[in-house]
């Protein structure tokens, strides 16, 4: 095909069907759109007879979630599949493999993760994963240390901080975590029983001058190819295996925002709990569960990141002594920081999370969603006193009226 | 020509007679090589019959200063004129006019400065400029706040930044400026007399963690485009006059950089007097002159950015109350993080300044020289503490021993 056009389950079945590198003449394909994402159609494609199956993803010209009313760039899909390329080679076997891209039709062939399941919803069903967090933590050490300066020539670091400059999905973070949810914009909704809280928010000048130097910091400082958008819908889980997915929205920025958005997307879970988790000693158990799992990840972070550091650098200032531990302590704050934020626009600003929105009833709703604002504003504003992990770990279950035992 | 080829004075002339948006087919030209700098060739063109005159520019594939073994991009005269009309449109009359710009042949024909010195002799001798700090400051204000992401949509800020990458210009900053002077490197060259002082410095870990955080905000910390390498060798001035050249470092980088280097070397100039002007009463007052200088520019900076926060912000985040008195300090402790990197590479470096290198007494040398280090070390190691220009000024005069009220 010459020309971009949107598929729909019978096109995207004759388009695998030609592709003879991953099914047989004999096959017989069954297409299903499976998309439940914002911005794309996801078709899952079987062949009946050998069982193999993949995924086609394309990207559409408008934001799904909005319609034809929000275009949107198809350059994503080239982001995607050449991030995907990048983490695979960096840490194999944590994203889903790539078996084809097509620039003009904006579409990735990939591993089909069908067995897997989306974390967040593990998450809501109080599953513990063991082997996640260790998981986590090195994907996020070895995608962010192997793609710094620390570990490129800084003329290779800059051509594919050139490659990954991806400003429209930039655009649409910028305005949907550090604008509009501090203004009142048309694209805000939140329940209303929280109308104080959001009030309060919008009123408070020195939340919304942390919030302006951590977007500050979103827009200049290109420190790793970063995923941009790494929540708990974005990790498909086994027990077993974990496996990243859609870096559409990857650029070069700071480090602390892709794991400060992972760490936002846990403590929201932690806090629809209030609403999903009626018996108190099951709900603090997993809250408890949930902590440890954000302390775990960011101490498997660490552990690999200054593993890296030692032997992975190419960058003559990292012998400093000192210095490993001084910059890991800035990525730490911009984790609070940048959690706090998503924290914060995931409540009162444009796209929600689905673990407090399937609370139905809305007081119990607006318990979870007044916790999960407390937190991101404490975490936004009270990120320079962190020092280390449990910092904001304690400060969470002080908030959350937890024991400190926990 | 259709490929590149170095140009000496008699081909220039040729190249030049073509032009005939430049000069008649009459002219009677007469061309001279007067090229000073590290990296290129600069013809000065002149038509004796009507006296019009232009600058003709061009890059060379080496550095001249050290010769073909070091491979120079010739990309590096596409990233000056562009810039130059950017800075130009932006700040019109502050850079020479460009006339014409050659991919191929790496050459800008611009606007002849000749009647112009360069800021760096003005200083050595002594000469008090009237509009100078005002000129420079709105200069400063003008290129850096119009080019970042506070008065250019986010994605057009994204596609210059990408534009003006300058990976290889940047990494011969990166290494002289922030990595060689700190270790045994060849590149470096100093006064033997200062043996002991260079010791001290590659001994100090705290210094040197300072200058490796201040090297990764230059890495990667894109705020506006900066000229990235606004030393007073980049400035030609008249009493009236004021013209910034030579932006061929040019990229997104730290705002607080080119002020840095700015004050820097009026620093090293306030350093070279030590030996260069013996009578301490015309000593003390120059430096005086040359600290109010420096605040003047601070100050000058400082009113402009804050006039263009206020009318020409296109970020809705700066209307938040305190952010622009944040932001700017921020600049603050950047520009003395860089004014002391700066200072202390010329020393003990590969690249000195004349202001000092013209000091013939390798006695009298050495004390301007240990003056500038001591100075550029506490300028790094104590820049969280500064809160305002005074601050840098009032350190200055109680290091070189003047009096407070100088």
């Amino acid at each position: 095909m010459l020309q971009y056009q949107a598929l729909n389950e019978y096109r995207a079945l004759i388009y695998a069907r030609k592709r003879r590198d991953l099914f047989v003449e004999q096959s017989q394909l069954v297409c299903r759109e499976i998309g439940d994402g914002n911005l794309n159609l996801v078709f899952h494609i079987a062949d009946q007879i050998t069982g193999k199956s993949i995924i086609m993803k394309q990207a559409l010209t408008y934001a799904r979630v909005v319609g034809e009313s929000w275009p949107l760039t198809l350059d994503r899909a080239r982001i995607e599949s050449q991030a995907l390329l990048i983490q695979h080679s960096i840490c194999p076997g944590f994203v889903p493999k790539v078996y084809h891209y097509d620039p003009i039709m904006a579409l990735t062939i990939m591993e089909d993760l069908s067995s897997y399941l989306v974390m967040r919803k593990g998450l809501a069903s109080r599953v513990q994963y063991p082997h996640f967090s260790r998981h986590i933590g090195r994907f996020l050490a070895r995608t962010l240390f192997l793609t710094s300066d620390f570990a490129l020539p800084s003329q290779e670091k800059k051509m594919r901080a050139a490659q990954f400059m991806n400003p429209e999905m930039c655009k649409i973070s910028e305005n949907l975590i550090f604008t509009d949810p501090y203004f009142d914009s048309e694209t805000n909704r939140f329940n209303l029983l929280i109308t104080d809280a959001v009030i309060k928010i919008r009123d408070n000048d020195q939340l919304k001058l942390e919030v302006a130097k951590l977007k500050e910091g979103f827009l200049t400082h290109a420190q790793a190819l970063i995923h941009g958008d790494f929540h708990t819908g974005s990790i498909m889980v086994t027990e077993e295996d974990t496996k990243v997915i859609d870096p559409e929205f990857s650029f070069y920025g700071p480090i602390g925002f892709d794991i400060g958005v992972l760490v936002a997307n846990v403590l929201l879970s932690f806090a629809s709990h209030e609403g999903h988790t009626p018996d108190s000693q099951e709900r603090t158990n997993y809250q408890a569960y949930l902590l440890s799992m954000i302390e775990e990840i960011w101490s498997c972070f660490e552990k690999e990141f200054r593993d890296l550091w030692e032997k992975e650098s190419k960058e003559q200032m990292t012998v400093i002594p000192g210095y490993v531990d001084d910059y890991l302590l800035q990525v730490l704050e911009d984790t609070a920081g940048y959690a706090g934020c998503e924290m914060m626009r995931r409540i009162i600003g444009l796209a929600h999370v689905p673990d407090l929105e399937s609370v139905e009833d809305p007081n119990l709703r607006a318990k979870g969603e007044q916790l999960a604002l407390s937190i991101g504003q404490q975490l936004v504003l009270e990120r320079w006193q962190v020092q280390g992990i449990n910092d904001i770990t304690s400060r969470v279950r002080q908030i959350a009226g937890l024991g400190m035992n926990q």
